[in-house]
C-alpha cells in the first residue's frame, strides 16, 4: 500500500472524528463585521491554532489592528512549499428566523433526495472548507507521521469584512509566507461530482459618473426642447459602449486581451454550457455578450461592461414633468488576461468626455479597480492538481475562471510574488451568507481527500 | 369722453377700494388640498359670490364633491358672451419660516427698486388675476351701468389640487355655460412691460416602462458578459429617440405638427429669444433641440420628448457588482398642433417592444395624455385681444405657446367647443407656490385696466 492510499484510508477512518472537529469550530460564533463577536472570533482562531499546533505544525495568532491571524507551519526540508489561505470568519445571521436550526449550533441533516448535509454558519464558507485541508493534512501525519510538501497555513479572520489588514500583514510577515505556490479553498466546485480549479480571476474597473446640465431641475413643458436632458446625455454614453456584436466600444479596450489556448476552449466545449442551461434558470435565453463567443469565455475570460446603476431625475409614483440637472451611473468593466486597469479607466473617461456636450459637466469617482489574475495553463501545479483532482473524482476537473473577486489572490501575486490555485468544493446550492447555510457532507469528505491527493502529487 | 374712456378712469379711481377688496379676499385662508382649511375654502368662494351678487350677477355657489364653484351671470342680450375662468384655492404656505410676512396677512411692499408689490398667498396665483377681471366688471358697471359683453364667471376651488371635480360640474352645467370664447387669467406676461397671449398649449402624452431581464439580480462577475442588462437596452431605447439633429425618431411623431405661420414666426425672431438669454440663467449654452429650429419653436410650437425619470440597478455609495433585473424610465411627449396622442403612444409603444429582447419584457404605465390646444392665430377674439393689450400697455403683445398643461382648456374645447384666449399679468418671479408669492402692483393696476380694454374690444 502506498502512503498515498494509507493517507486516503486514515482520511476516511477518521471521518467521524474530522466531523466533531469541525462541528467545534462551527460552535464559535466568529462574525468578524460585529463587534459584538470580537471574542468569538479570537475563540476560533485561537481553537485552530490549538488544532494545528497539535497536528506538529508551529502554530501561532498574530495580532493585526483588527482580529488576529492564525498562521502555522510545518517544513519540509527539501521538498516544494505551498501557502495555504483560508478564513475563520463568517457572514452575520440575520434574518435569523429564516434560519430553520440555530446558526451556531451545526447539524447533520437529509435532504429529501437522500443527500447528508451539514448545516450552520460557516459550513461551507470557509471552515467546512478550512477543514477539508487540515484533515488532509491531519491523514498525512497519521498515516507517514509527515507531510508530502511543506505547508504554511495562513487562516484570516476578516475576509467577510473586507480583509483589510491583511495586506499589510502579508507585506510585514512577507518572509515567513514564502512559498513555491499558493492554495486557496474557498470556492465552489462546477457542480456535484464534477471538481473544478479556478485559475483565473477577471480583474475590475468601476466608475461612477455624474453629469450635470442645468443648474438645477427644469420644467419640461417650458423647457422641454431647447435645455439638455442629462439622462439623454447618459443613455447616449451607455448605448455606445457596446457595438452590433456585443464587443465593448473604448479604443484599446482589447489590448492585452489573451486568447484562450485551443485545448482549453475544447475542454470548455465539452462542458456544452449552452444558453438553455446557464441562462435559463435565472429566465434569459440569448446570450448578450460578444456574439463570436462561448457563453463560458463571454463570462469567464473575455472583458465585459455592465451598467451597475443608473439615474436621475423623477421615480416616485405618477407622473412629473421634470428636466433632471443630473444623471448618474455605476458603471464597472471586467477585465482579463494583461488589460491595464488605468488605461481602461483612462479610455473610458476620454470615451464620456467626448460625449459630454460643451455646456454639460461630468463628474468622475473611481472606485475599485484590479488587474485579472491568470495562472498560466500550462503551470505544472496545475497540472498535477488536475489530475489527483481526477483521479479522486473520476472525472477530468473544469478549468475555470472566475468573475467575482478574491482580493487575496492579487496580494499573494503582487507582494509575495506567487500564483494561487483555487480549489473548493462548495457547490451553487450552499447558501453561503444566507440562512441555513450547508455543505455537503460529501463535499467535506472528497474535499479532505482531494487535498490528500494534491498534497501528494504537488510534492512530486 | 368715451365709454371705455369712463371705465378706465372708473378702474383707476377706485384702485385703492379695489386693494381693500383684494385684500379681504387674500386673507382668506383657502387651501384647497388640506381639508384643515375646508372652510376657509369655502368662505372665499362665498366673498366671491357676494361680491359678484353685488355687481349684479346672478351669483350662485354651486356645490360639488369638494369644494364649490363660483358660479356668476350678467347677461347681454345681442352680445357676445365669454366665459370667464379663474379659482379661488391657494396652494399650501409651508415653508412657513421662509415667509418673510404672513402668508394670509396681505400688505404692499416696495422692492429694493422701487416696484410695489403685493405680497400673500393666491396675490398672484390665482386671487389677484381673479380680481383683475372682476375689478375690471365692476369698472364697466360704474361708468356705463352695464358690461360691454356677456359674461359668465366660473370660479373654482380645486385646481391647486388637481380639478378632480371640474370635469363633472362642466358637463353638467353644460348648458348654463354656453358662450362664444372662453378667457382665463392664470398665466404670465412675456415679461415686465410686456404682455402676451398664450394661444397654444403643447399637449403630454407620459409613459412609465419598465423592462425586465433576469428573473432576479445577477452578480456581475458570475454573469456579466452573457447575461441581458436591462439598464444597457433601456439606454439604447433611450439614446434611439432622437438623431443628431434633434429630431424624435419615432415614426410619424410630425404627422399633424403644424407650420407656424411666417408672420408669427418673424414675431418670434422679433423678440430676440437666444441661447444665452434664455439657456444662461439656467447654466446651459447650447440648445439641445431641433437644430433647424429657433428656441421659441423648441420650447413653444415643437414637439419634444424628454426622459423625466430613470432609475435601475444599485444607486447607493460605493460600488456594488450586480447586474440589475428591471431598469425603469418616465418617459414624455410634449405634442403640438394635430397630433394624436394615443398615436404618439401607439408608436412609442411599438419602438420600445422593437428594441426589446425577445426574452426580456416590458410593462407600460399610460399616465397623463392630453392633445395641444391651439387657438388659431387668426381668430377674431386673439386679434381683438392683441389691439387692446397693446393699447393698453404701448407694445405689442407676444403670442406666446405654453408648454405647461392647463387642463381646463382642454375641458372648455371638448365639453363647451370654446376656444380659450389665456391672458394674465403674472410675472415668472411671482413665486407662485414658493413662499412670499408677490403680485406686482402694476399688474394688478393694469391687469384690470387690460381687461377693460378687451371687454370693450370682445363686444365690438
Amino acid at each position: 500500500m502506498s502512503d498515498l492510499d494509507r493517507a486516503l484510508e486514515a482520511a476516511d477512518a477518521g471521518l467521524d472524528k474530522s466531523l466533531e472537529r469541525l462541528f467545534a469550530l462551527l460552535k464559535i460564533p466568529s462574525i468578524s463585521t460585529d463587534p459584538a463577536y470580537r471574542h468569538g472570533c479570537r475563540e476560533a482562531a485561537d481553537w485552530l491554532r490549538r488544532d494545528l499546533a497539535a497536528l506538529g505544525f508551529a502554530a501561532a495568532l498574530r495580532e493585526t489592528p483588527g482580529h488576529p491571524v492564525v498562521l502555522a507551519k510545518h517544513p519540509k526540508p527539501g521538498a516544494p512549499h505551498v501557502l495555504f489561505y483560508g478564513h475563520y470568519d463568517v457572514q452575520p445571521v440575520d434574518p435569523l428566523d429564516k434560519w430553520e436550526t440555530p446558526p451556531f449550533e451545526p447539524k447533520i441533516a437529509v435532504t429529501k433526495d437522500g443527500k447528508k448535509i451539514i448545516l450552520g454558519r460557516g459550513s461551507s464558507d470557509d471552515k467546512g472548507q478550512v477543514m477539508t485541508f487540515v484533515e488532509a493534512c491531519r491523514a498525512w501525519k497519521a498515516a507517514t507521521g509527515t507531510l508530502p510538501v511543506g505547508v504554511t497555513m495562513l487562516i484570516e479572520g476578516e475576509e467577510e469584512s473586507g480583509s483589510i489588514n491583511l495586506p499589510g500583514f502579508l507585506e510585514e510577515a512577507k518572509d515567513e509566507l514564502a512559498a513555491d505556490a499558493a492554495l486557496v479553498c474557498d470556492t465552489t466546485m462546477w457542480g456535484e461530482g464534477r471538481p473544478a480549479i479556478t485559475s483565473s480571476l477577471r480583474g475590475l474597473i468601476y466608475e461612477e459618473i455624474t453629469i450635470r446640465a442645468a443648474s438645477r431641475d427644469l420644467h419640461s413643458g417650458m423647457y422641454g426642447g431647447a435645455a439638455r436632458n442629462p439622462l439623454h446625455v447618459l443613455s447616449a454614453i451607455v448605448a455606445a459602449l457596446h457595438d452590433e456584436d456585443g464587443r465593448v466600444t473604448l479604443p484599446g479596450f482589447y489590448d492585452g486581451v489573451p486568447e484562450t489556448p485551443a485545448d482549453v476552449r475544447e475542454q470548455w466545449r465539452g462542458l456544452g454550457l449552452d444558453a438553455e442551461a446557464f441562462l435559463g434558470p435565472i429566465g434569459l435565453s440569448t446570450p448578450a455578450g460578444e456574439r463570436d463567443r462561448m457563453i463560458i469565455e463571454q463570462i469567464q475570460s473575455r472583458p465585459t461592461c455592465d451598467v451597475n446603476g443608473m439615474w436621475g431625475g423623477y421615480t416616485g409614483a405618477g407622473a412629473k414633468t421634470v428636466i433632471p440637472a443630473e444623471a448618474h451611473a455605476k458603471i464597472s468593466f471586467r477585465l482579463v488576461g494583461e488589460q491595464d486597469p488605468a488605461a481602461v479607466r483612462q479610455a473610458f473617461r476620454a470615451f464620456v468626455r467626448e460625449r459630454v456636450p460643451a455646456d454639460c459637466s461630468v463628474e468622475f469617482t473611481g472606485h475599485k479597480g484590479s488587474r485579472a489574475i491568470q495562472v498560466p495553463f500550462d503551470s505544472p501545479a496545475l497540472t498535477k492538481t488536475r489530475r489527483a483532482l481526477e483521479d479522486e473524482w473520476g472525472v477530468a476537473p473544469v478549468t475555470i475562471g472566475s468573475g467575482g473577486s478574491i482580493p487575496v489572490v492579487g496580494d499573494f501575486k503582487k507582494t509575495l510574488g506567487l500564483d494561487t490555485l483555487l480549489v473548493g468544493f462548495a457547490l451553487d446550492d450552499d447558501r453561503i451568507h444566507s440562512p441555513n447555510e450547508k455543505y455537503d457532507l460529501e463535499s467535506f469528505r472528497k474535499g479532505a481527500r482531494s487535498w490528500v491527493r494534491i498534497l501528494a502529487a504537488l510534492g512530486q
